[in-house]
């Protein structure tokens, strides 16, 4: 269902050519003063048409808000409606083709024909648009507490910015870039996004992310670990199709002896010499920064001809997808990817009481 | 907290030294029988002390009963409440100390010393124990209906097992072995797992697991996609670091017209010619195999030395773990990994009734 | 939290002064189609400003919908976002003051001073629109299959309509009118409003609404059961102090030999000859009219003087209610109850799979 | 489902005559010691065969721990495993028949046939032992922070104990007498209870209870108000076929200058010289005691032969139900409407913090 959280709750809706997308952000503490001008930062560092390496789609992404803040912009504790109007779709680009790669396939067996599939529906990543609102009031919230979150593109395609340890300053650097990538990376990272284009086709990604200044002890054994909450969050972004956590998958190839991060004392309190481990140890976080990382497919939208079926026929045919795509989203998912960790980040820390979500008469 | 599900609920409870281990699970349709010694089975696979390459821990792992199973071991329809008595815990093997890689450390934080850690308490990989139950259930009742799940070890440390597209055939050759792994890879696993238990260490592995006969159009755009909710029960698992469905993290360094599963009719059904999307698109299971793979770091519980901290008097201390550990916990996974997707997807069935939960008078 | 269902999740927004207030419903089956008119018309007995007996504040309670309908007004399976903007509010109506029997007081509790409750904020009567909204498009797909949702005042102050079984016949009766109360009583009950107004109080009443048609089996034992989800659904509802099924208070003062509904059979069904338990036994509904009487209070805004406190210095103060408001909300509640049940029914239907959320390719 | 709560998490289980009922309880705060002489008290309380006026059947209602204590019966943090065995079930007292007033005939629609009826099965009033269990344990916690929690039978069959503004000490009064009423009413009430078993009948009757020290602020506008989780807990009890805050039923037919409780301030606090409303407004808590009243409905089970249906043959028939059974079960359902009133207290100030539910290294 499109209903999310615990303490926060998050209900997602829209499609992608109908009038508007939106969500409703329940539980964000009150008194909370929102800067409608960083969540616009986030939303343009999301949004399509920035640069020659996206879509060509342009989308003002301003939100509204019908609900839930005062005059002066703060939370008042009741529910904040966010909706963001569909302004420059073109439908007549899209057809009731299947075409491969997307949820048009899906959406028919779970549908049975009735979602308005046009640019994606209500499966498109302009989904992600609504979550980056909510995600990015989170950020504000957090980074009063001291809890700053940042992400990057570490690889497109067979181009990879190698794999350090992230540092907070490492993470600081790329945070303000256009192409949110190591500088030494990044432009073999957008020539391999130009070669993709220049094909008709488009490359995939990972994006990488991290929470600093977590507190310890957030989190569950069971079933809500930090990691479940946080990737079942990850898993609704379309085009997501892996999450580790620490050093994830490379754990697996590690000894026990490799892998376990040693524990010293330092200014009282316990630390770890390093982050294998991601800043999560049992579903509960520890303290450290949480590392996360994302596989991000490819666009499914390429202009190459394609071997599909039509699906009033039933018989074979090809596809061309026409209309306006990225040749590699995973730039535009850098910001989706924090606001998911900025969302599950806040919720854990509600729940464990760091941030009251309610005041209440002294 | 410890309740995961849609239509199904499961609650799990208990401690690795404690009394019992157990869960309750509710919505399970009413009239299905329950074979117990197919649960028996299962739990075999996971439980200590089958082999040289696992703990020396032996625990019969027979599960009580308590309620939902009618005199002939039918659903009625109401909650199942299976037991799982702890009968070989020797807890004076554990002290208070802080074991690196271990959940002692976020226990702390997160219940002030309070929780009962010996042996990983409630954060215990023997909380699996009743998962597989659970999961042992689902299966059964998914047989029926042709759904067909198998998991496998596809790597331990550094040798891998390759990674051709898994056939059911495959999958089926493995499930029954004492080592579920291919023919070729499974002599130098177990080889690099004894080589990490004769240097007193441990090795991490990956297990693949895949779904065959799931129906299309189950799961959610936003925000229970099919991979969100499968993801949260996977990384319940302790131990589990990354999660990954079709090709996963080598879907980022691919191209759209690769990574796009072309379409084709046969039989008046619609197909695709490959699985790199692993059966899931815009969260949306499409009838192809639903294959995931999950990431297993070494066991923590190593006899090496390592540097950790003494919480009582907050100084720097070393410890060897002592007690009875596996030196590769990734065979005893697999079952583990197969009771994940057997809930996962007979929840989705469920809310997508494909299975009617509850029979009705006609 | 600002969210309800199990199968549907409604999630509600708004403030009584504010932008708007709307709800985002999700889970309604897919290619039903949803009759605007029809909508309006009970947007339009809930809404305020029909007649002399209701508070003077118009609005037009247009619904605008973002999501989720097709151009043709049938539902695509995503979630409904329905908005109604408010127009015609007057702030300055209200202050910073503590009405008696509002939620000033204990909003100031939780939301410390934060909350925007002029017009009662997100506390305020007006939250029921969304409500009605959502309840309406519920009716619409419910009385294609068969079941059919009335509503009636029963009581206004001390004037009762008296308490016969009620048949489907007369509840339709009532259904059309604009004060929707049977012909004897209600002069009686009108006048007892009038006398209220007049001087310058306000009075209670009783709403009492049936689902006909409801089928058998659906609710849960515990803890969901077909009383609780209504109850919980009814008691968030502004004003509602006591909510009862079948003959509630009156069975706790009879034997169970009157209380007890004797079963027969016609035309190869099981059926009762009476329905004193409301058509619910142990939670689950019985095929029988499921019956339930909601307590309204009287309308906490009166122009008579009351005692209070000024928040701002703690001391002692006297508030008389300005603004507009009804003698008695009893008749507009009617439209907020048959929606409640509307939801709580479809939601079990959907739960029992009595109706598909969601068609398959097949 | 047979899930309840927000912070607090119960998982119910059992059937009568199963092996055992039981509760999983997930979220309580770490640390707090529970005494099971405390909670036997509330169990002998709600226990079978205490005397003269309740059924014959005897059941120790002991309760095994299986998790969450700690050795010295402290909570861990962990969920809590309560287990209650069934001893003196004597099935052969039943047969297929449908009791009429019962949910067997529910439950015949609902699980078709495969439910466990004998005794009521999962349905049956035995399921409340576990609930007094979590209950008690709940009200341990909550006296610690001065939260005192009472019940009372106000009214058995037509005999009412009057309805004065209830105080503590009344309150306190009955709390410790075994037929848990006021001494003027009690003997009347007695004598109606033994009048109704003589005549093989049974009686209905109405408890109230009170919940003294809650904090204000507790509960949500939408759709989690105080009254709607309370509510939704207490329908959960078979029989219960009502409920009521404050004043109830009685505001309906007040005047608003009658049912505004005036506001003053004492000491500081701001308080309601009277308590019309029950400690709630707006959903909210208010800070003055809530009172909650439940309609219980006289034991279906009666001797007197009834109108019914064969299920099997599909005709008419008589039932008498044998078995020994309450001639009015409102004595033994006190202690449960209060468990029902000290989790979602619980429930409500983990939510708020009142609480912290886990406590976290300093």
């Amino acid at each position: 269902m499109n209903v999310w959280g615990n303490r926060l709750k998050l209900s997602i809706f829209g499609e992608s050519h109908g009038r508007a997308v939106g969500i409703v952000v329940d539980g964000l503490p009150p008194g909370e003063p929102i800067d409608m001008g960083a969540v616009e930062l986030d939303m343009a560092r999301r949004a399509p048409g920035r640069d020659d390496l996206s879509t060509a789609r342009r989308e003002p992404d301003t939100v509204e808000i019908l609900s839930g803040l005062d005059s002066e912009g703060g939370t008042t504790g009741a529910p904040i409606c966010g909706v963001i109007r569909n302004t420059d779709a073109r439908s007549s680009d899209y057809g009731a083709q299947l075409r491969p790669g997307h949820a048009d396939w899906t959406a028919l067996m779970k549908f049975g024909g009735r979602a308005d599939m046009r640019g994606g529906g209500h499966f498109s990543g302009r989904l992600t648009a609504p979550l980056v609102f909510a995600g990015s009031m989170a950020k504000q919230i957090l980074l009063r507490r001291g809890v700053e979150i940042y992400g990057r593109v570490v690889s497109v395609g067979r181009v990879s910015a190698g794999c350090a340890s992230p540092s907070i300053e490492e993470f600081r650097e790329t945070a303000g870039l256009e192409f949110p990538a190591s500088a030494e990376a990044s432009d073999a990272m957008k020539e391999s996004i130009r070669e993709a284009r220049g094909a008709g086709d488009s490359v995939g990604g990972v994006v990488e992310a991290a929470v600093f200044g977590l507190p310890g002890g957030l989190g569950e054994p069971f079933f809500a670990s930090m990691e479940s909450e946080t990737a079942s969050l990850l898993f609704s972004v379309p085009a997501v199709k892996g999450v580790e956590f620490g050093d994830g998958f490379r754990l697996a190839s590690m000894r026990g002896s490799e892998a376990n991060d040693p524990l010293y004392v330092e200014d009282g309190r316990i630390l770890a010499r390093s982050n294998h481990n991601g800043g999560v140890l049992g579903g509960i976080t520890n303290g450290m920064p949480l590392i996360v990382r994302a596989a991000i497919k490819p666009t499914a939208s390429i202009a190459l001809e394609q071997e599909s079926v039509d699906p009033a026929s039933m018989e074979g045919t090809t596809v061309r997808v026409r209309g306006r795509h990225d040749p590699c989203i995973a730039p535009r998912v850098v910001p989706v990817v924090e606001a998911c960790l900025a969302l599950s980040s806040l919720d854990a820390m509600l729940a464990a009481r760091q941030i009251r979500a309610q005041e209440r008469e002294r």
